[in-house]
């Protein structure tokens, strides 16, 4: 159950590649976090319209880097497997948030990851130097079911 | 400070290379977790003295399954860094462990990193199925610096 | 223009992820060599109706493990472009073969990779040994669109 | 026996990990592309005295971009093997040259790869622009066992 049901959740589908997968036969675990990586690309992508070198661009950042990530590891996924990643912002902050993944196999629940990030831009006295940025308002609103229904 | 003042810790160096870095020119944090499970391999391999290949063979049982990881991503490192890698188990259980890992860059504590992995062998009733076993007290023990204090 | 006019084509998407670039912003060239596996996996499954582990069970053998392999690069590749591959034997012989793919991006050819690989199975008198077998007459009458238009 | 006896040959060693491998237990293939990327930047660290990083910057280029790679498969590696890796360049042309790779394991060439790479740098006309440089007589003395021998 997501812990926030007024967010939007995107799913996207990946096919287990025979590289993903190590000696064991399964997906090498490094490579979930890769996928979630890639996740988060895709819920953003839906959320703002557009890629996400359009969408820093516009809101004139460098990036969402990663500052803590977590995964847990239920069930395997195979070569040839196709999973489905489910995922979703589960709180924003002023400028951190969090992201929660559900990758699922066969139906079942095989992987599940959580990440907080920041909204990063360049420093305007040191441009050379990062620094974490408020959220704007108008991205936070682009991932409430709530506020697009009312619209 | 580590929790267990107790374990061993095993430390190795890994230079990080160009193919480990993504457009921003960091470490891309997916291969913070190949490093970790590489410096769990060789924490493992400097207690038992062995290769994983030997000792995985001399304990019966068929590998160290990840359940569960995160990781802090403090600092970033870059290609041609040269990052210090330390790693310790902190706790045993029945059949699973708790491993930590340090990675400094230049000194500083640039990334942590937490896991807890299963001991997994063969299930006798059906050897196609896999199941937690107990980890052996030697096992236990060759992680034990008092233990090699005392011998 | 293909070589071999005769011969099944199989086309795949991938979507150029974050994680697939490197400092230069380019995809790092060695993750054009996964895809181009997968490609192959893809052409192989599309040729024969099913997953790469139920034809290598149905025709008894291991796997086709590369022996020799090259890649041009022409234009890169960014994070977010959704690249296609155009992936076709070129040559079958008794038990090796040629695969060759081509990825545009754009709609323009920006890498073009070559490979060879070999049917492999295990050895009658030895099945701790492997070996090359006689590629099947099925398997090269299910990749030739000539044969396919004739039935 | 390496075509170019008067050129510097670089060797370095790599273990190979568990996450190297694919479900046939050997090196995933595309990772030796990996490996022979980060050799090319040992060899030239080795040559120029200094990390990539200090070498593009002094000489004023972007890089050394791959325009077309090759490698042969002759004996696999496993996790936990080490590898020696040698690296020449075997020829040097006005903005381009050659890198020959070979990949020992217990002592048996394992994988040779070959590498064509560009000296490229600004368009003096047009910074967003990359144009291919001459490689200055320099970096080419820094490679030459004979100049160095004579000095």
């Amino acid at each position: 159950m997501w812990e926030n049901a007024a967010m939007l959740v995107n799913t996207h589908e990946v096919e287990i590649e025979f590289g993903d997968c190590d000696p064991a036969g399964i997906v090498f675990y490094p490579n979930y976090f890769r996928m979630f990586d890639a996740a988060t690309a895709r819920l953003f992508e839906a959320a703002l319209g557009m890629k996400k070198i359009a969408w820093t661009r516009r809101f004139g950042i460098v990036g969402i880097p990663m500052v803590d990530t977590s995964a847990k590891f239920i069930k395997p996924a195979r070569f040839g497997d196709v999973v489905r990643i489910e995922s979703a912002v589960q709180a924003f902050r002023r400028s951190s948030f969090d992201v929660e993944h559900r990758l699922f196999n066969g139906g079942e629940l095989a992987v599940e990851g959580r990440e907080t990030r920041v909204w990063v831009g360049k420093d305007e006295a040191d441009p050379h130097r990062l620094r974490s940025q408020p959220i704007p308002d108008e991205v936070i609103a682009a991932f409430s079911l709530v506020g697009q229904q009312v619209e």
